[in-house]
């Protein structure tokens, strides 16, 4: 069988993770920040000197393609994201990133002809700094206006950012594919979570991705002297929004154990010690396996948010920011990783995501899989976020043996 | 009895109220922040045009001063400050410093002789962006290296501003005046709360002035990420700090009638969607009227803390950052007022401050005095912050002639 080139591809890992590092060693790359400009530079550049075709499209993904000989075949896409949380870690989407454009390095290399072109592709803000799937959804033709016009993020940022790449979010929804020139996708990932490396299993065969809804829930109360108003006479956003947010992490922790939910920031305005706070808005994601559990949820969430409104006298604003619906990985897809990990003589089992995918745009539209290799203690979005090398370039051959084995599932019309 | 110049004092008072207008009408002149330079500038310009000596103190007080004939006298100082909290209203403060700027034109104009100089000053910082009282504590010898050292605002603001005004942190201590030297101090405010407003009065004579302390409560849990990491296996720190808030709030409201406790703030890090908040960082101000009730609830606090922190896994930081005690306005300065009042056909009553002031500082160590006149609605710290402008021309009026007056209280060496 076929193997990577541990070297090349540990000097590009490794130059990756130099940019958009912090003092601390995190690496901050949130969508359109200088380390994210950074990194999709550095991709262009290796795509370039590699000699593959570079080509960005309107959703402002990186793409290097390396074309098969017959002009009509349909193109397999292997990717992830360069772009991260704030203060996260070196794997989380770089990892995928530099082992698909090795992949197609290596098989470039190998003189191997495969009856599909082959693309690596650094997808735009998977991350959601700004919609979360935006670059893979807009290929997938999933992306909608509505969530490119009131995204989570900060709307001046995804203007700006597009703007900066001579493009325009009024032409980001062109970038969509016709399904039938998609023969199928494949994404290798760090798990970001502890099952692979407690168990000790070297490969994960991802069965389902879960589905992610998020909102900004804002609290609406009065502005007064924290000196002067009595305890009882104020209407304090921040009693709303606390109490929202201790009884919905309750109710979905109690309620739902398949499901999660996070309460990842709170924004208070004005915001000093001595102004009792009249607007705090909350930004809330929940996740579950089903589509009716993330409806079930949904319906939670707004019950709590009326609820704690009501028992401070308060106002609350309830602005939904798009879901991804759960998706399930093409069997034909998840039995090709299996017997070629199997091959390689690696230990491999199958397991869902409970981590948002670009994957999962493609899973709607094309045979989709996911290679996982273990995280250590199951740290991920965090400096601490660690995979043993020696797990990568696991990974990064099935990933590759995974692509050589298309014939088994892609889609030629 | 003398009068202040109606249509002057409205002038000056309208100009000074069109510096640092946000969109919505609110004013927003945070310490050093563009809007508060301008307005010093103002203040500046105003005290040259009418003939006063002008002088910048080290910590960066703007005083206008009217001598007497004897240069050995000690100084009446009547002054407020025109820095203000985000986007609050245009009478807090400003309406002390206008009225103080009046009065000493007004004695000039009559060419009364005192027996004391008179100064009009600006307080730098009395809203508590860097740390609260800073120019007024500075001058009687009340403020610590420790509090400079350690402002519960961004210490890289208070170094900054000082830089700009061609000062130092270093020397801010080096404005302390020798308590002989002062004569008094009168301060005419809005009262910020409602009681004058809803008894038709039209004059309040401070009793004494709550003490004020207040701290940043850290919760430290850890970063992970939102979908891979189960509910019970996180240590979310926003859990921490919402049960801090609530609980808090509980217990002050049910324990100790006459304090107050604000929850002014939350900062979250690193405050994405997608990851579990490892940091939160909560502003915690408390206001008592007695010291023995701010010892009270510091315990409380530091109890709730760490109950909190300790039912989420957490650890907990508190940082104490300066607090000012209670205080007593000088009861031969309380007549005089009365006795002004009177004497202008005012109705006046004796009330206690629920909001801090620069004449906390000057309580300690010299005669000193607050005249309030009604805030419309109690409303403060807001844009919706209103006074008749009938009601400032008589607070304007009473702060006149208590000054003429001086002779009943000033200590005179």
């Amino acid at each position: 069988m076929l193997s990577i080139n541990r070297e090349r591809f540990k000097e590009n890992f490794s130059a990756l993770a130099n940019i958009g590092v912090m003092r601390e060693g995190g690496i901050n790359r949130p969508t359109f920040s200088n380390g994210h400009f950074k990194a999709r530079e550095w991709f262009k550049q290796k795509t370039i000197d590699a000699g593959f075709k570079f080509k960005v499209d309107n959703a402002g993904n990186h793409i290097a393609r390396f074309n098969c000989p017959s002009s009509t075949s349909p193109v397999l896409i292997i990717g992830s994201h360069l772009d991260s949380v704030p203060n996260g870690g070196k794997y989380d989407g770089a990892l995928g990133v530099v082992a698909a454009l090795e992949v197609l390095q290596t098989v470039k290399d190998s003189g191997v002809i495969l009856p599909y072109h082959l693309e690596a592709i650094d997808f735009t803000d998977e991350e959601g700094t700004l919609v979360g799937l935006l670059g893979s959804s807009a290929v997938a033709g999933k992306l909608s206006e509505m969530e490119i016009a009131n995204p989570r993020g900060n709307q001046d940022v995804l203007v700006d950012g597009y703007t900066k790449l001579g493009l325009s979010p009024s032409t980001i929804l062109t970038s969509k594919r016709a399904p039938e020139s998609i023969a199928g996708y494949i994404e290798l990932h760090i798990e970001q979570g502890k099952i692979l490396y407690e168990e000790n299993i070297q490969v994960g065969i991802v069965t389902k991705i879960v589905g992610i809804n998020s909102c900004s829930v804002t609290f609406l109360g009065r502005a007064d002297h924290a000196g002067t108003t009595k305890m009882e006479d104020r209407l304090d956003a921040s009693q709303g929004a606390s109490s929202f947010g201790l009884t919905l992490f309750n109710r979905i922790k109690n309620n739902y154990p398949a499901c999660v939910v996070n309460i990842g920031k709170m924004v208070f305005h004005p915001g000093a010690f001595n102004i009792v706070p009249e607007k705090v808005v909350v930004s809330v994601e929940f996740r579950a396996p089903e589509s009716r559990q993330l409806d079930e949820i949904k319906f939670d969430l707004i019950t709590v948010a009326k609820e704690s409104a009501k028992a401070y006298n308060l106002k609350v604003e309830i602005n939904f920011l798009g879901k991804h619906p759960p998706v399930i990985m093409d069997p034909r897809v998840r039995s090709t990783i299996k017997r070629v990990a199997d091959s390689l003589g690696l230990k491999s089992r199958e397991m869902p995501s409970g981590a948002g995918h670009d994957s999962q745009s493609f899973a709607r539209i094309c045979p989709s899989g996911m290679i996982f290799i273990p995280s250590k203690g199951g740290i991920s979005h965090s400096p601490k976020e660690f995979s043993y090398w020696k797990d990568c370039v696991n990974g990064a051959n099935v990933l590759l043996n995974t692509v050589l084995q298309g014939a088994d599932y892609v889609q030629l019309y």
